[in-house]
């Protein structure tokens, strides 16, 4: 069956995607956790409405344009934009949006809130905005638990806006300082008469430990629904886990050690995540994707690959959430049986 | 002009654009070459058929489906597909483009030629398949001139085929290699009774230097359409020659050093092309985009950036034709007037 369809083509396993989902909910409800599953990672309205039905409390999005692609079929209601919103057309349809869904943002700058206050002022219900906060990643956020309580009293004074917590993406292995950060955000939030409704970390790598920093009220992670070769290599999740692969089929075999096949950068991307190689081939622990172009992946290995013109490969990649990017169709599947397959709603959503 | 473009944006200034499709068509005439872009770069007809205007003899595509998406709109009727074509999809699809074009593709292996065969022997017109050769970049091609005759003596003896030359994409700096190899492929060849129609080779590094392999008689460069960082880092071209740009906003200062753009993987990608950082900030040489995620560059520098939220910047890629494949559509500018938006008619062509 996988034999035919035409490669280069993502599968999605869905009986693989539906356990991680149900793994992970089942830890967040362990231990108290708010789940809210970044959908950037499979960008599919009916994964993120299998998550809710889970028990996930809605949804993260780091685009206005991908939140409106996830709503637009329905059964979607909460969503969190973990995003600056800057610009005058980006605003109004942050304002169109909170019209149709219960919404959140985050701002980690004075400009940006009184952006979004100028927006929100004169509509009936007040904008839910976060803080966004630096926990180590050195990316967006304030750099400080006082400049974090600042920011908060500034969003609480501002009209049209009420402030909805404190927000944070944390480089891999800050638990602790994250635990630290809004500890004492929190407190001075809460001693300058402030309420701090959610704080909400994330990041897959540290999702199993997420109970170490009990001050964290929800979590977003993404790619724990498909899992990767960087999530397998940081003993996340094993191979069995990953959900999502790239179909590819052997064109040239020009050494005993060397096999080109159909998926490059325009399938698997360039993304590193600090690896060597380019993704895992199932089954072939020996084989190495050692280099890609746009349209040729190069395996190699020490001895002899045993491929051959017109053998099939499954490829794990780096990082499943930019794959799901650059198709417009996953092929979903169960097994060996074929059920997609499935528009990527929120493909090339980069407004 | 360019502030009332929502971000991130890709923009392509076609003066520019046209400037270096006529000076690159300059130098083949020139120098006798035929010139056969490979619309990789743009993936864009209207562009393809100025390549053509301007004296190009045909276009290159990697993918049957891009070549398909280019000659949708009419004007272009030559098409080198430089891929070894496999499976029964994939060679349906091809017999069909070859009734509507002059097509010719590659292959390096007796596998594919015998696909090639099985599906052509019954098709009133042969189709043309030159030889992959390998001059060095260890992707695709056979190794040996002698190997390359003996494929070439297959095709020509396949039913439905004919031998239309020999072709190679080597790597940089290697304009001798190809020399050499292609010298002594064709001496071969013609030894053995068959005449080489075309030798093909390419890549944009060393275009300016196509004329060094004299025995070469085509050209294929796509990249010199719009030129990018790794071409103006390889001395190829300069910033002023650079057509295709992203257009960011500042939605961060976390530090005087650090500014945070809404351009990240989504748009410039990953690709490195062994350069150090993900592109350039257009006058401003003293900036980094150090860092980037898929929604979010970083851009740092040694001093203050003087950047503010809300400022824009235009980035040169370090791979401009990945770039083209991450937006539905790029704005097309001239100098600060904006003519686009052209939807990308052959993006996301994976198949």
């Amino acid at each position: 069956m996988l034999f035919e369809i035409d490669t280069p083509a993502v599968l999605v396993d869905l009986d693989i995607a539906e356990a991680n989902i149900d793994r992970f909910q089942a830890y967040c409800t362990e231990h108290g956790l708010r789940n809210r599953p970044h959908i950037k990672t499979h960008k599919l309205p009916v994964l993120a409405r299998r998550q809710i039905a889970a028990g996930a409390v809605g949804i993260t999005c780091q685009k206005i344009s991908e939140a409106e692609a996830m709503i637009a079929g329905g059964g979607i209601d909460d969503v969190l934009l973990t995003y600056n919103i800057v610009g005058a057309g980006k605003l109004a349809h942050l304002r169109a949006l909170a019209q149709r869904v219960r919404l959140a943002v985050v701002a980690d700058n004075p400009v940006v809130v009184a952006g979004l206050s100028e927006a929100f002022a004169t509509v009936g219900n007040p904008l839910s905005v976060l803080v966004e906060c630096d926990t180590g990643a050195h990316r967006c956020g304030v750099a400080t638990a006082a400049a974090a309580c600042e920011l908060a009293m500034a969003i609480a004074k501002a009209p049209g806006l009420v402030f909805g917590g404190l927000m944070t993406y944390p480089p891999v292995g800050a638990t602790a300082a994250v635990q630290d950060f809004m500890r004492e955000a929190k407190a001075l939030c809460e001693r300058a008469g402030l309420v701090v409704p959610v704080i909400t970390s994330g990041g897959a790598p540290d999702m199993w430990r997420a109970h170490e920093a009990p001050v964290v009220s929800e979590y977003r992670s993404g790619t724990y629904v498909y899992n990767d070769r960087s999530l397998v290599t940081r003993g996340v999740c094993t191979w069995a886990d990953c959900a999502l692969s790239v179909l590819a089929t052997v064109v040239s075999t020009p050494e005993p050690g060397r096999a080109i096949v159909d998926a490059g950068t325009k399938v698997l991307t360039s993304d590193l995540l600090g690896l060597s190689g380019y993704g895992h081939v199932l089954g072939r622990p020996d084989l190495r994707v050692d280099q890609l172009s746009e349209e040729h992946g190069r395996i190699t290995c020490d001895g002899v690959t045993g491929l051959a013109v017109g053998h099939r490969v499954r490829i794990v990649p780096n990082h499943a959430c930019v794959v799901s990017n650059m198709v417009d169709a996953v092929v979903t599947i169960r097994g060996a049986k074929i059920e997609g397959p499935v528009p990527v709603a929120a493909r090339g959503m980069v407004r």
